[in-house]
């Protein structure tokens, strides 16, 4: 076992615990609940798919308006974490905001024991949009926007502070599938890394920074932006094939394919696909689609790799006017469903996760006193 | 395996990896770099401990005069951290306090690539005392104190700016012992975490503010003020023993004792052990250390459990006029050592840490449209 954990590393494959929330991987599709994704992206709203993943069950009408109002109640970003973000660069990693707005947002509204998980989980949810946006439009254009909305749902919420106006129908309903389908799978790494926080029995807020410092690397949230910056390499489809094909004669990284559990198709993709080539009719695109249809193509032709849900996010994001750095930082305002429902399964069995390591250092050897060090 | 896993979860006995960087456990007891830690508490400074570990050998004396001044021309705390800080409440826990810190400094100085982790880790070393005690003395006293100093040491560093004058050498001494003894310590929960969010490419700061949202529970870090906590009850020896007896009958979790990996004793305790009783001695202290004999003995009569390095940590870092909520800050001043030297070696090696899980929720179900619900 040891030896065969050894070959590959990374704790692939090695069950670090029991899950109820959702299963991904091969023969099931990808689950949350019981519900297929599928199901949940075409027939439920996001909300909708926040409280089942919070709850435990879908909402019934009058549940899930109780849940949209409460997020609703709680959007404006308080004043002195309003302040501070004024005073976060302008060059800042989106990330790094959110990162830091959490944290903040700990100190000032501190968790107190588990019973405000919920009311914690809500708030933050409600928040990630508002800190970021009022981070950068603050520092892009100087304006200090309202955080506070009386607008439906998070999708159109996002879209609205973004670019300052309502938001085309047909975007909102793009961004909040997007966002169900970024809602929660599994023991991914940042909610590996919250049931890691949290299992030493520290707070909520600490949990949730911990999964979004994770989630800012290239290897998980980071990858959407990757293949943006892949796909803005090539201004036709053509010119995409070539250059695809010398990027894997040079052995380059490709973001946006293949998945560490699933090994022939990531379900989440053609639902974001059809919703990438709808939003590309809308606004009359002929590079970016098809480019990226034909990276698919090459990435399948020559690697047998599938595109996983980042890579066609990545062009639905940009055809909605989502500047690139934001990608990851929506996947946050996504997952903190996800993560907040881990953390809650975590807290109710908790046990301190700490496995051991083989070390492969030196021997014991004496001291040697710094004179005698040379 | 699977089924060993399962009987006792929290990746128990379970390798996630290998590590050149420190040993734990029976037989070797406790070695850093091979370097056992009796030798390093005992002959060496925590600086030259802080050089071993993120640089692989011990510091020559020009080495260490180097890395010494380095750390010393890097303690200044940036002006905008430093109003940040101001604006962080005084009710804050000092662990957020260093998450937020941490996280802005990261903002603020962001890494640009992993050439820069080395200078990192000297910045944060230099830095996260300033921090705590900047925000700490502003609160408390309403002064702004400088955070830059020409102290010798991170043990003087810190000591001096808490107290405001130069410190006890006596004190001095013991801090710096007990920074060598939290520097590292394998994959325990909080450096696990910080290789958890680096493994996806992530940066430096967001790795280390996982750890230290990791380390705040009290299952980990926090248990050294847990146990002051439980310290604080007793007025005399035979009230800590009934009062000890008590708990244990009510099946009290009592913090301080045992380890996940230690079976027999943790080879840390004898040496602050000694230095809580040099300590009490020169306050000229009759309760809190004959309190905490008192306790470790009804430990081990009763549970066969022995005191971790937290229990004797705590009447030390009183007896040095420590505030309680600062014991957890302290251990984060010293083991942001050994986080610099796992990240590194995470880096040097990597592979997205992402483990699976067993799934027991319910199995795939219809979906039940918002009318059909209730």
């Amino acid at each position: 076992m040891s030896e065969a954990k050894s070959k590959t590393g990374g704790l692939a494959g090695v069950s670090a615990g029991q899950t109820a929330i959702s299963t991904v991987g091969e023969g099931h599709g990808l689950c949350y609940r019981g519900y297929s994704i599928d199901d949940l992206a075409e027939k439920a709203c996001f909300e909708e798919v926040a409280y089942l993943l919070l709850r435990g069950s879908l909402p019934t009408r009058q549940q899930l308006e109780q849940f949209r109002s409460s997020l609703e109640s709680q959007r404006e970003v308080p004043k002195d974490l309003r302040d501070i973000l004024e005073k976060l660069p302008a060059s800042t990693h989106p990330m790094d905001i959110l990162r830091t707005g959490c944290s903040v947002l700990g100190c000032l509204e501190p968790e107190a024991d588990s019973s405000q998980q919920d009311a914690i989980a809500v708030r933050l949810m409600a928040t990630f949009p508002g800190m970021l946006l009022y981070w950068h439009r603050f520092h892009q254009e100087g304006v200090r926007i309202e955080t506070a909305s009386d607008a439906d749902s998070l999708a159109e919420h996002f879209l609205e502070m973004l670019h300052g106006k309502k938001p085309d129908p047909l975007w909102i309903r793009a961004m909040d599938a997007s966002l169900t389908l970024y809602a929660e799978h599994e023991f991914n790494a940042s909610t590996f890394s919250a049931r890691v926080t949290v299992a030493t029995r520290s707070d909520f807020y600490s949990a949730v920074t911990s999964a979004i410092g994770t989630l800012r690397g290239p290897l998980h949230g980071g990858a959407n932006e990757a293949a943006m910056e892949l796909i803005d390499r090539y201004q036709t489809a053509d010119e995409a094939e070539a250059g695809m094909l010398k990027a894997l004669e040079n052995r380059e990284l490709v973001m946006g394919f293949g998945h560490r559990v699933y090994k022939t198709c990531d379900p989440r993709s053609d639902i974001i696909k059809t919703w990438s080539k709808k939003l590309a009719d809308s606004v009359g695109d002929s590079r970016l689609y098809p480019v990226s249809e034909r990276i698919e193509q090459v990435m399948w032709d020559r690697k047998k790799l599938f595109p996983n849900l980042d890579f066609y996010s990545a062009s639905a994001y940009r055809f909605m006017g989502i500047p690139t750095p934001m990608f990851t930082p929506i996947f946050v305002c996504s997952r903190i469903s996800g993560w907040a429902a881990h953390i809650f399964e975590q807290r109710a069995n908790n046990r301190l996760i700490r496995p051991s390591a083989d070390y492969v250092g030196p021997e014991q050897r004496p001291f040697l006193p710094l004179e005698q060090r040379g």
